[in-house]
């Protein structure tokens, strides 16, 4: 069987089966999570995750910036330490270059990675370079730590917590979808939203660390196959259920816009599109003032509820505003298929 | 400029400019080493490398199988951290897989790569999988640890020092020579051997580890791109000049014959064929004795004295058999140029 036809999940899935092993104490999550949880000492883990970028897949040379590719390339890494509530440390950058890449277009690429360490307190410390028979490789392997009681796992929701989400949903996908088809416009100013957050999304890597800090959540990840397809894999990891209210995403009226002219669907940016980089977490109900207004004050970084949990029973709902309650559907990215799924 | 132009280790000092910061007390080692050493408490130390396999540039599907392509895929990075006197702990896979591969591809990819992680004590935890336009990318991220005071480096060595290295050499540049030349032969015990070698190199994990542990050796590395080219990053990092005396290299006299019928030079493999992942280190005259003995004992390797280490203004040199001193010249693997550099 071809993988394609598996799917990256499914991939995932029966390599988790091939590598079943007793558990070990100091893997406190391990293969099946964007992060590696890895016990340091008593009262400190290790944070480890990887993430790729490749040419043709993830991006087209002529459309980026080799110095926004490097910020990317680092950022969507430090997006993941960030969802967990940890710290960024330490970088390790493996590049597969294709021959007639010019050195200048390698210099641009490390100064865009090195500001993105700098900016996030990270240093990068080593790596490998490797010759790609065709099109280029940016693999990024990111270390961070975190006091024990601060890492948010996906696991901890509970029925009752309220979603939340920061920043807005849908613009990366907008972006992508101005920039790859003619026919659709939005107004000059949503265009250079909607395209910058393609090409460089802010990692929530303070939103991150303080909401683990505070202790006031209860699961998070990041945004970045889709809200429907991330919330999936809270719901997984918590064995519990959704509803979201789609009235109360955070989306822009000219992502709906976009979305119902491209997708047929004004919610489809918001709910699967990839790529925000935003988190999405719960919390208890009772801690939602404290944890919007302690986010705002100490980030400057808005954060909406959008549902609540509710009993696995109940299943993953999306709530249109017109009070019609439809199956909250998984259509997120596949990076093995390179398409939107479609089941549900 | 071409990046193949300026060549793996000019890029990586470019590199080094672009990302030149403020040292960090917490990073011991970084760019432009093999492994980063990065401080984990006040005596431990974690240790980070990265390695990648890359299709048609390290490896071609038709020559290898899936099982061992996992082997060897996470041996190379097991090799880094053992030649740190480190042990390796957590590894990171990632994958980016060309339409078409088949499920039982990855199945066996991951048995190899569990069966390697199984033999040295170490859990893979995490990874990332993509899609390839072309070709098939599998990148291992290792992380291991020591006690800070085990941590062998590339700058240790003191003239005077003997220089060793355990096991043979050549024999995997021999293995590659004689399936890519139909005009090679050896006996089949060698073939068998030199092919093995090159297909399923044995990381020197527990050797160095008690290398580590012993505090008898003053520098080490492995030899991943050629004794002559990995012994210049040990005179580099160390400031020292190097004497190799030819007739001491553990050489298979079959590997000499193969050298001499392939390129002129019955030392050519030994000196200037990749992929030994054997160690290469520095101890004081004083040690030597202890060290072969005692790794001997412990490991069941052998390792052999082949030279000493000598003032900088002395040069890097090969003293033939003959009693001709000829200049060490580097000709070691270039990831980048995809062939054998001819500096000196």
């Amino acid at each position: 069987m071809d993988v394609t036809q598996l799917g990256e999940f499914g991939l995932i899935a029966r390599i988790q089966q091939t590598l079943s092993s007793p558990s070990n104490p100091d893997v406190l999550v391990g293969i099946g999570d964007d992060v590696a949880v890895l016990r340091a000492d008593s009262d400190r883990v290790w944070l480890a995750t990887g993430d790729i970028q490749v040419e043709g897949v993830h991006f087209m040379q002529a459309a980026v910036t080799p110095f926004d590719l490097g910020r990317k390339a680092l950022a969507i890494n430090l997006s993941d330490i960030g969802a967990k509530g940890g710290r960024p440390r330490f970088a390790l950058v493996s590049l597969a270059l294709p021959r007639g890449l010019t050195v200048e277009f390698v210099d641009e690429l490390y100064k865009g990675l090195k500001r993105e360490a700098d900016d996030f307190g990270t240093v990068i410390v080593g790596g490998n370079i490797s010759r790609s028979p065709s099109g280029l490789f940016v693999d990024i392997f990111l270390l961070g730590d975190a006091p024990r009681n601060n890492v948010v796992l996906r696991s901890g929701a509970h029925v009752g917590d309220a979603i939340l989400v920061t920043g807005t949903l849908g613009d990366a996908a907008a972006g992508l979808a101005l920039q790859s088809d003619p026919g659709l416009s939005a107004t000059p100013t949503y265009t250079l939203t909607a395209k910058a957050k393609l090409a460089l999304p802010t990692p929530r890597v303070r939103e991150g660390e303080w909401i683990g800090a505070s202790h006031l959540a209860t699961a998070m990840l990041d945004v970045s196959d889709g809200l429907a397809s991330d919330l999936g894999h809270i719901c997984d990891a918590s064995q519990v259920g959704a509803r979201v209210l789609a009235g109360t995403l955070p989306v822009d009226e000219e992502n709906r816009a976009l979305a119902r002219s491209a997708q047929g669907d004004e919610w489809s940016f918001a709910l699967h599109g990839g790529e925000d980089y935003e988190l999405l977490f719960t919390a208890p109900a009772a801690n939602v003032q404290a944890i919007v207004g302690g986010l705002a004050n100490a980030t400057g970084t808005g954060a909406t509820v959008v549902g609540e949990i509710v009993p696995v029973d109940a299943g993953r709902r999306l709530i249109l505003p017109i009070g019609v309650d439809v199956p909250l559907g998984s259509r997120g990215w596949d990076h093995l298929a390179d398409q939107k799924r479609g089941f549900q």
